[in-house]
């Protein structure tokens, strides 16, 4: 005799909405730290965001019903920052410290809203925008994106069956913990969650995080997604992303402000944070630049994460610049973030083992690895390159330049002025595939 | 905010005993084929049925606890054949043929209930016998071994977490899911579940007959558990066993009754039965002293199941047989049920491919295949050879001789008596794993 709880189903099939995020605390650790600085220094700030399918073949708006986003988007903008989400942010220490969040930051967060879209379909594409003060638009970012890939993978799924869905899922937990496995062979890895943005769906980056914890017991230091963290006990953590030189190096009057702009931001950061939160993203006008022009108390600060440059290569640039600062490369960290998957984490490990403390943040790879899993085939899940980046600040164009060109963003324009102020050493074309 | 359902977790934390067996019907096909024969013709026969543990390196009485088993054991005694299920066996047609079951036998089945059991651990395993009218005895077999196997498959898993017991059915489908991608490949397949006895447990079992159905369509034609027959509208799946030659075999009272002694009982069966249930299984006492001295009618039956030789040689025997008969092989129908995985499937399959028709029953590799799937190691979910064979017929010994004298059974002297009168042609001993 089957039983069927009735009230259950009922409730399961009644649903009106499915709602990819339910809590503002659902995003990426890194928009809160920077938030906080955001909104101290740079409150008037104007910044849009823009959302770039660096996948063009697939085209999104013929996936994903407009009138489906908009329901997920409105829904995202109904949320508020829980009470109790407040006092765990108040209340948890991060990276080993506490009170992180100022009281009058939190006060504010309590009354905070995701801020209005612009959302129009062009060409098989979404073109989703949000315009208006950073301290709002900065934290469209990571809902935005994880709503349209959940979204994605809920389209591919549709109409699968509950056993094809059985399979599904069972190959993709089966998968998983093959990766988990051969990472048990690599004794002091250190690695993190890093796949919100890029997750198949909410649920299954719980059962990911889940997994990853299990099978890594303390080399599995935490989540970048402050509610898994704190719904798991988990570290959270993420320091600063591209934005903020980007930002910067928008808002700079001349070529001359434009070329000291990303130390600009640096400053600020370590001035409003310490410890293990100073790392430097190196990559977001070129590397090379980055280390050829910076200020010697950038070699102070704990590590970098290089987010566009090979893995091995970037990192040994980094570590002869330490070296050439008379800084001991075992005393620094390097978190390795781009793209990453066991092989790349293995061979990146094995390379540094001994020679520089690294970390790995594990994004697409481990939230969104449905390859091979699919019984009907994979076009429908396999990830996509999706992201939501700065288009411009206070009405002036942004750009950003990276170590990989695929991966450069901004007006053609000011693409050039860029490249002719930090100059396009060691810049190579890499296919971008999450 | 998690919604705990409590009155489903009380309900789920306070069984008292979770039976493994909960239905009369959940046992194999054939047993009630022969049942009726049995019931009809031999309702004064006494019939001793034994446990056989063959992979004596698994103490089985060190696994499970004996409590435990008498407490499944004596469960399985207080069930009854439901009236929708008795309903069911009138109602339904077998083998396209209506009216298999004749009411007075079903208005005996009504009242069924499996006979008392003796039971007492020996040096680590289970001493577990069942004597009795034969019409009782009988239905044990499958109850007994089934309760065995998945008492033995919770006690490997009682001490895994939630997580790893996720990983380990994870693994398991997708490793059965790839074993139906390439059966697949067969287009001309014909297949069945005969995994009941040897089965993890039940509610994985009928996952199992789900993902063949699912991904095999109309190939899959059936299977031999009558409770799923019904519950999923497929078809049942059987003939006859062993224990029909056995028992007519240790009732001879003479070598030369014993020498016929496999015909009489198919000749009772062909006027009990016809069409696709006139299957015969050559090898109880070796296929070729049962094809050489085997009357002319047995080469008008639909075909064989030959059950210990290997498949392609004990295939290519009775087809040389059929021939040599003057009958057309290609008429006639070979059922390969002995231990069969993927591999020998393919290769079966295409070794006979258009010469003869074959079908499949697939046991142990289909229901209880986690080898690789624990993350914990095999050990405890690897299957094991357990069967539950005839031991005596009216206080006189039973033998099984077998293709394979790793299958043999019974005691020496009577061994030495039967391959005195049989031979030992063309007899082997291969390694039985499952």
């Amino acid at each position: 005799m089957v039983y069927t709880d009735i009230a259950t189903r009922t409730y399961n099939h009644g649903w009106r909405l499915d709602p990819v995020v339910r809590s503002l605390l659902d995003t990426d650790f890194y928009k809160l730290l920077m938030l906080q600085l955001i909104w101290r220094r740079h409150a008037d700030v104007q910044v849009t965001f823009g959302l770039i399918n660096r996948t063009r073949t697939v085209r999104l708006a013929e996936v994903i019903e407009e009138a489906e986003l908009r329901a997920q988007l409105d829904h995202a903008r109904t949320v508020r920052f829980a009470k109790k989400e407040l006092i765990w942010l108040a209340g948890n220490s991060f990276y080993g410290e506490a009170r992180m969040f100022e009281p009058d930051f939190l006060a504010w967060l309590k009354d905070f809203q995701l801020p209005e879209y612009e959302l129009r379909t062009v060409d098989g594409q979404f073109e989703l925008r949000f315009a208006g003060p950073w301290t709002h638009t900065t934290m469209w970012e990571i809902p935005a994106l994880s709503i349209i890939n959940e979204l994605r993978a809920r389209a591919a799924m549709r109409d699968k069956g509950r056993f094809a869905l059985d399979v599904l899922y069972a190959r993709a937990k089966a998968k998983l913990w093959e990766k988990v496995e051969r990472l048990r062979a690599l004794p002091d890895l250190i690695l993190s969650d890093f796949g919100t943005r890029r997750r198949h769906g909410f649920l299954w980056q719980r059962w990911c995080v889940e997994a990853v914890k299990e099978g890594l017991g303390g080399r599995f230091i935490g989540t970048s997604n402050v509610l898994l963290a704190m719904d798991g006990d988990l570290e959270a953590i993420g320091t600063n992303a591209h934005e903020l030189p980007m930002v910067s190096a928008a808002l700079a009057e001349n070529d001359a402000a434009l070329a000291t702009a990303p130390y600009r931001v640096l400053d600020e950061w370590r001035h409003t944070y310490a410890g293990n939160l100073l790392i430097a993203l190196p990559d977001a006008f070129g590397t090379t630049a980055f280390l050829r022009d910076a200020p010697d108390w950038v070699a102070d600060w704990t590590g970098f994460r290089p987010d566009s440059a090979p893995p091995i290569a970037g990192g040994e640039q980094i570590m002869a610049w330490w070296r050439a600062h008379g800084r001991d490369p075992r005393t620094k960290l390097l978190i390795f973030s781009d793209g990453m998957d066991v092989d790349s984490i293995e061979q990146t490990y094995r390379h540094f083992d001994g020679r520089v403390r690294t970390s790995f943040g594990w994004g697409t790879n481990l939230t969104n690895d449905f390859r091979g899993c699919d019984p009907d085939g994979d076009a429908g899940l396999a990830p996509i390159s999706l992201v939501c980046k700065v288009i411009s600040a206070n009405g002036r164009p942004a750009v950003k330049l990276s170590d990989n060109l695929e991966k450069a963003t901004g007006e053609p324009a000011e693409i050039a002025r860029y490249l002719r102020v930090f100059g396009n050493a060691d810049r190579d074309a890499q296919p971008v595939t999450v």
